[in-house]
């Protein structure tokens, strides 16, 4: 059979906006905030994740939540009544992904700038857009980046969505309670992103029964309290 | 308990492409090809359906895929191996959607300028980027939209990704083998969608079975034929 044929579009210029992102850094830096930016497809379980995640971090931790979604605003609510930390939502009129000054804006909103120092969060999350695509492109300001890759998806997703798994600290593959429904082989995915990311931690989870959850807190905390230190 | 503060982040505005994608529905109409535009989350089935699609109606009508994918080929390769139709891929460069001129430039690859009118195809199928932001916002020049929303995603996608049901003249619902081990409400489903687009057509399958597949090769074929009468 000869090859199909492939034909390269054109990439359309973004904006930059790295150095914004450095400075919103150096600022969450000077004052002890840790910020994790958390992305996914839609549907793979941010909400549920975050929720089991912010419930065993929670006394040990101060914790603030930044929902982004086009619209709704199911998951805020969601997070405030099932963990009781503090959840604001962001709409982004429609845009696929947040910036680093959207972040900011968003920051704003939980009154960083208006809260004594020892009464400010040490780890905002901020659960992005579901989108594999657009977000990868845009650095928040965050001092890591997470994604969710649910097993219903595929193992071949880094193959298909190379940026996303490059620039991600940690990738949790959650959803592992239903892989003997689906053709997902947990050893090919890591070994994929792995090829995208050489130093990428991988933590396979359950987010509905808690499984493997103790071990993506663990890795959260180590990382707030390295930039807290 | 009060209810979760609000932001709106400001919309950012993306280039009108309706008037080309108008031309590009105008040219087609005149040579009688029937252009769908395909849009999904990342992993909800879209290859999968379209194989199964395609060996129900290629003894029927002539047909050619465009499969757009960011990086990698293998979509293109497992459409042509699976149905022995056309097919080529399109690289996107990074990009997160098409728009009417790249699909433009995919037909060019399909060289539907060179051949005779008897041999063109009925029915191009794009592929689009996985994702339910941004493809939506873009006309492509397509005569229909359809998209793929998968049971493990959740029922609540119409909620979150508002744009994207209210452009799709049909929602097929992928892997309902799996509805068992998920939360996943069918009625409330087609409720939200219908919310969003009264005029949706909701065609619930498997394609891994292949059960419900007959639904949605009627619906296409029906267009095709509408559409060149």
């Amino acid at each position: 059979m000869e090859p199909v044929k492939v034909i390269e579009l054109k990439k359309s210029i973004f904006e930059a906006n790295d150095r914004d992102a450095d400075n919103l850094r150096g600022e969450l830096k000077a004052r002890g905030v840790f910020l994790l930016n958390l992305m996914s497809a839609p549907g793979s379980g941010k909400t549920t994740t975050l929720i089991q995640t912010i419930n065993r971090l929670k006394d040990k931790i101060r914790i603030a939540v930044m929902e982004a979604d086009i619209d709704s605003d199911v998951d805020a609510i969601k997070i405030k009544e099932a963990t009781g930390v503090e959840s604001i939502q962001l709409h982004t009129g429609g845009m696929c992904h947040l910036d680093a000054e959207m972040t900011r804006q968003g920051l704003g909103g939980l009154q960083l700038g208006q809260t004594c120092i020892s009464n400010q969060p040490d780890l905002v999350i901020l659960e992005n857009v579901g989108n594999l695509v657009c977000p990868a492109e845009f650095d928040t300001g965050a001092v890591k980046n997470a994604m969710i890759l649910s097993v219903p998806e595929g193992h071949d997703k880094p193959l298909k969505y190379p940026l996303m798994f490059s620039v991600c600290d940690v990738v949790v593959i959650n959803k592992i309670d239903v892989m003997p429904y689906f053709d997902f082989d947990l050893e090919k995915c890591k070994e994929y992103i792995h090829m995208r990311n050489p130093k990428a931690t991988v933590i396979p989870v359950c987010a509905k029964t808690g499984e493997g959850i103790d071990a993506f807190a663990e890795w959260l905390l180590t990382q707030v309290k390295n930039w807290k230190s």
